[in-house]
């Protein structure tokens, strides 16, 4: 049992006697008070004291810790407020007590790091109000969903309270008298492990990212109450029988390139708990090899994260805020400890732009590299990541040139994603001169705002957000992908057929079947540079095979303001009726509707001095529909967004095809424009028994196809397309050929690329 | 006449032979080489010596430097192009006559900056070119309104030609043979200050800014050419009687203040002409001592631009385009040129944002100052800048609280500002947190775009930019003010009535007679801060008087997603009429309408991480409606941005008061928000004999009462307002009470201002 030498009593009863903060050294004072079963854990005592030592030196460190010894500082005079819980997201008691469990991990580090007993002290006294409320709690009077919390509205709040309180206290534990530190073991982290995992082991056993919180949680109380059993469930379920817990969803819920299936957002959110557990176990238990475990692929999910961001955001796929990017915290902790593991100094790249460091002894040598220059360039590539525990679910194929803020283009063929999955299959978004050109929504929901429903995910995000028609897509019959059921989608998901890079020509092509019924469609994405082209552009190709005549929309939702409609079209404008009644379309005002035709269209808009222009068709006659989301908001919950859409009605078979690219510049500031006009003159699509060829004619008359198999996975298949005066052979997949003109030579044009 | 000595005409000769560059210094081949009369004079021989000597060790001089040999170098590989006249602005001949003013401007400076002989013959090569392409030209076949040019569609752009392409000819005239030089002296620079001056003599002798250009060319091409009488035309006009001409433009162009009529968009344009003119009389004939004509006004006229600005962009009231800011060219001559006569140190700092100097003695010197780190901040501040020659034409009140990114609030009551003015008498906009929360739409126009018309004002400029129902001020029966008719406007200027500053209040009031017939509107605003709220907030009193009962819309534009709209509106949710007919309100679509109601309403939205809480309320019941610009508007022209409407039917005499609050924060990063709530729990008007008091009630009880007379011009007036339990008594135009609640006490309470 625990057993504080008189020493140590002696010492807290002097320091309690002392009005002033009593300053000393914070390793002495942790190796002399305690027994061994009260030290921390967490972080070493010999790293607590490296990093009082070292952490002056290293400014980014030393940063932080004064800001947070100033957040602190602010709070303490306060007081402590211990709210008995009652509001949702948003509300006065939820933020209270997050505000709560920042402040005792501030102040157990900021005890260690400055042995300033006043921090020691503060959080203990919060921590022992935490030991009297807790227990009278039940559910959470605002309880929400399935899983409501005790002091949060979900349990999952309730989680990130535990895996940040509990690293507070274990570095303040030692100081405690045997009565506060059972009365704070029992009351606090021993209660709430035991809500989190047996009495809600639906929630904690599940493969899901909330219960990777209460894994985490439960598993780190474990180390510091040296509870075995804790440790044990978490790591392998309630049942400890492996079929649940911590090691079975590293197993699952990334895929073998460290892809998490809820997409970017999520995989930010539920990094933090797999890293920092993570973390913990290497520290307590090394022989288990935790970041080696899987092939790294902890690790390597750190840097797949990194991969998924453009101009610092990540890609906003499936339910995401826009404005989550790479300085979050989840990923300060998971750059932070990734690059205590492997050293890799791109890692400090990312660092740098976060501004941020642990205070962690991760956290300072990450400062300390940094305060060495030795950050190397994070360096974005072109890159699949596969989805799926096995890596067969799909997959999310990434097409970058020309660095950072260069193109960035996102085929989303990965699977449904869960419960926060969108049903957008072959949905693509695209990135060019620092700005989102080709856009997704993201969720309909105000993180945190009181006022839009507490910071839920609004109606809105079921209605519009998550809703095929409000993606970059394939609509069939004016439905969504599974008919809006997530359940089905994650029993489908799409195949990737073909990824591959050169120095010019970037491909990536999937199938997806049983999005609708009697429905398969494929559809290749390349971006392509050029010499004549002052940008890389994207070349689109979407075929869809159907057993019964449909309606077919495909959206293009873009960014920008609109510089030219290059088509006839019936405007509304003195009334905007709404595009449908269901599934989206009740979401959309109309703003121009053209007859059907089969003529190429172009249309062209102005984003932040970058012209672009899209330039479209099909293969049989189709409408283009402009519009806008916002309509059927009663709470102003929708931004207003503007799409383009292409309607092609009665076909089973159909084909869609376009380029956008992105050209010219307008400077305000210097009052010039250059390149307004795009510089592609034609579009054609030649058809051949078992490929495509998408032909552009570039200012000047030079050619640049793109050749496209039916199966573009089959690499050793031969292909022959002619007609239009052009004529093209090439074995397999894909092919581009350039040509000085687009007369065509009796000869075949040679491929340029296999 | 021209005489070069034989020596000149040698070296010339053997120059020419030569094929690689020769480099030469280039204070002694200019000294040595030429008459007297071919001399540089808008930059003088040993200036030009000092730039080469010093200016490569001041970086950013340096870097000015090599920037503009690259753009010149590849300009110079691409060959000579002097197309004949065609396209409009933005179309290829528009585009490539100002590419090559800037390379005659960039290559006779370059030339003398590295005494390479290749930049003076490209030059040359160019300007023989138009002298053989300018005889030949009659008006310009897209030649728009009253004052087609010849070499550009009006003479506007023929007179900025030739203020930048002076100056090079300048730098490289005692290079020429005799021949060449008479060529082009006659053909180009002559022939088209006849064209621009006898010849254009209405456009010459106008009191604008189109004149200003005008004259500048002409001025500084009698300089050049050693015409006196072009100089005299210039500064006296066509009939060198001093009704027209540079002096009498400074004269009436300007306020007292520096303000320039047509506001800061237009004030900029201008400024660049009367700043480089000035700039080459102040050297060749100092005894005029022009920058200290009338009282330095043209120095003032710099100040005041950046006076005009916030966050690095300009005011965008009347036409004007809002990415328009301080780096702009015309503003980095003006504040190079201005440093030069004032060695202000604070001018320092907007180079220093600018981050570009000219290629001039006055960028150097602002180079070597920024190098010597003498700058020093600009320190913006509340200020009234009076309108009109004589000031007494309305003025721009700016209030400023919090430094560069804090508070700014800008009262335009100005005078109407010719053809470019707005119908906005007594409108505003508010900036907080670097952003417009309070909006102006500015002008409806592409710069350059071809595809927008060319980039002129497009139609919705005046269907809508222009129209009062597109600003923050009052409308009378769906009319605009003047009935939209701008002559009437310069007739009948807002009279500025009281302008007052404290640490913790700054007001503003001004009157506004004649917009309509029988009505007349007085309006008071104030910034005030308070202990209690976060941010100080914007108190809004406006006051109508009319003489038959009208209906009178007071519209507020906004930036931002709405919050939360605090009051019951029927919501146009699948359908979206249109508001009006005419007068800009055909261009607004409704999201919707209110019952009329007397009592209190807010609007919550939420802007770049900050809510804002608009809390408004009227004399008599009022309609809310909530609508967004954008109907009407065939050609995608029009930006979408919301306004909300009080709508108040059927009154003489109205009273509208409002406060706008910025408060709390949404951190989508740390995912934390706070603040979210308004801390204003009440808003009252009381009313008095000869006065209002407006009373916010602050979360905890706490008042602030701003009382405000109806003619608060009257200083020496004893004001008693009582009732809803408040008595208050002050001397003067305005006063502000604070207490701690609102209970008021038998006694007045005391004015804690003036």
């Amino acid at each position: 049992m625990i057993r504080p030498t008189s020493l140590s009593l002696l010492l807290a009863a002097t320091l309690a006697l002392s009005a002033a903060p009593v300053l000393m050294p914070a390793a002495h004072a942790a190796t002399t008070q305690h027994a061994a079963d009260a030290a921390p854990v967490l972080v070493t005592l010999d790293e607590w004291k490296a990093m009082t030592a070292q952490g002056k030196s290293a400014p980014l460190f030393a940063k932080e810790q004064a800001k947070a010894a100033k957040e602190l500082d602010k709070q303490i005079k306060r007081g402590i407020d211990v709210p008995v819980p009652k509001d949702p997201g948003g509300g006065y008691t939820h933020e209270q007590h997050k505000r709560n469990y920042q402040a005792i991990e501030a102040a157990g580090t900021l005890y260690r790091l400055t042995g300033d007993m006043r921090y020691a002290e503060y959080a203990r006294d919060m921590l022992l109000q935490y030991a009297k409320l807790y227990p009278t709690l039940g559910p959470h009077p605002a309880g929400r969903s399935e899983v409501p919390g005790r002091l949060f509205w979900q349990t999952l709040n309730d989680s990130v309270w535990v895996v940040h309180a509990i690293a507070g206290y274990d570095a303040i534990r030692d100081t405690l008298s045997a009565a506060d530190r059972k009365s704070i073991d029992d009351n606090v982290f021993r209660a709430m492990a035991r809500f989190m995992s047996d009495e809600s082991a639906d929630n904690f056993n599940k493969i899901h990212n909330h219960a990777t919180w209460a894994v985490a949680a439960v598993g780190m109380s474990g180390y510091v109450l040296r509870d075995e059993t804790l440790v044990n469930k978490a790591l392998k379920g309630t049942k400890q029988d492996g079929n649940a817990g911590f090691l079975k969803q590293i197993d699952q819920l990334f895929s073998p390139d460290g892809y998490y299936e809820e997409g970017p957002y999520y995989q930010r959110y539920a990094l933090a708990p797999f890293i920092l557990f993570a973390d913990a176990i290497a520290r307590n238990e090394p022989q288990r090899k935790i970041f080696q475990y899987r092939d790294g692929v902890l690790l390597k999910a750190v840097d797949t994260l990194v991969q998924t961001s453009y101009g610092g955001y990540f890609f906003p796929l499936n339910d995401a805020i826009l404005d989550k990017g790479v300085d979050t915290e989840e990923l300060v902790a998971g750059i932070d400890i990734a690059y205590a593991q492997t050293g890799d100094a791109r890692l400090l790249a990312v660092a740098q732009q976060q501004k941020r460091v642990l205070l962690s002894p991760e956290g300072l040598a990450v400062a300390q590299a940094l305060q060495e220059k030795k950050a190397k360039p994070f360096a974005f590539h072109p890159t699949l990541l596969r989805d799926g525990g096995d890596g067969t679910q799909g997959a999310m194929a990434i097409l970058r040139m020309n660095g950072d803020d260069g193109q960035t283009l996102v085929m989303k063929n990965t699977t449904q994603g869960m419960g926060h999955g969108h049903f957008d299959k072959l949905n693509w978004i695209f990135y060019d001169n620092g700005q989102r050109v080709v856009t997704d929504y993201g969720a309909a929901r105000f993180l945190n705002v009181e006022a839009k429903q507490g910071g839920i995910y609004l109606p809105e995000n079921k209605s519009w957000a998550k809703q095929t028609v409000a993606h970059n897509t394939l609509v069939v019959d004016e439905t969504s992908h599974f008919d809006g059921d997530w359940k089905i989608g994650e029993q489908r998901p799409p195949k990737q057929l073909l990824f591959a890079t050169s120095d010019d020509t970037q491909v990536s092509a999937a199938r997806m079947e049983g999005a609708y019924p009697g429905v398969s469609f494929t559809r290749t994405m390349a971006l392509v540079s050029h010499p004549e082209l002052s940008e890389p552009v994207v070349i689109d190709l979407l075929r869809v095979h159907g057993d019964k005549p449909a309606r077919y929309d495909l959206p293009l939702h873009y960014a920008g303001h609109v510089m030219q409609v290059g088509f006839k079209a019936e405007r509304a404008l003195a009334e905007r009726p709404v595009l449908g009644k269901d599934n989206g379309y009740q979401h959309l005002w109309v703003d121009a509707v053209s007859q059907p035709a089969s003529e190429q269209r172009t249309l062209e808009w102005l984003l932040d001095g970058r012209f672009y222009t899209y330039r479209f068709a099909g293969s049989a006659p189709s409408r283009a529909i402009l519009a806008e989301s916002g309509a059927n908001d009663p709470d102003f919950n929708l931004r207003r967004e503007p799409v383009l859409i292409q309607r092609m009605d009665g076909q089973k078979d159909a084909t869609f095809f376009g380029v956008l690219e992105p050209h010219g510049e307008y400077n305000g500031t210097a009052e010039y424009v250059r390149g307004a006009n795009s510089r592609i003159d034609k579009l054609e699509r030649v058809r051949g028994s078992d490929a495509d060829v998408i032909v552009l004619t570039i200012a000047g008359g030079k050619t640049l196809a793109l050749a496209v198999a039916d199966d573009p996975d089959k690499a050793d298949v031969e292909h022959h397309v002619s007609g239009n005066g052009y004529d093209y052979r090439w074995r397999g997949g894909w092919a581009r050929f350039d040509a000085k003109s687009g007369a065509a030579s009796g000869a075949a044009q040679q491929a340029k690329t296999p």
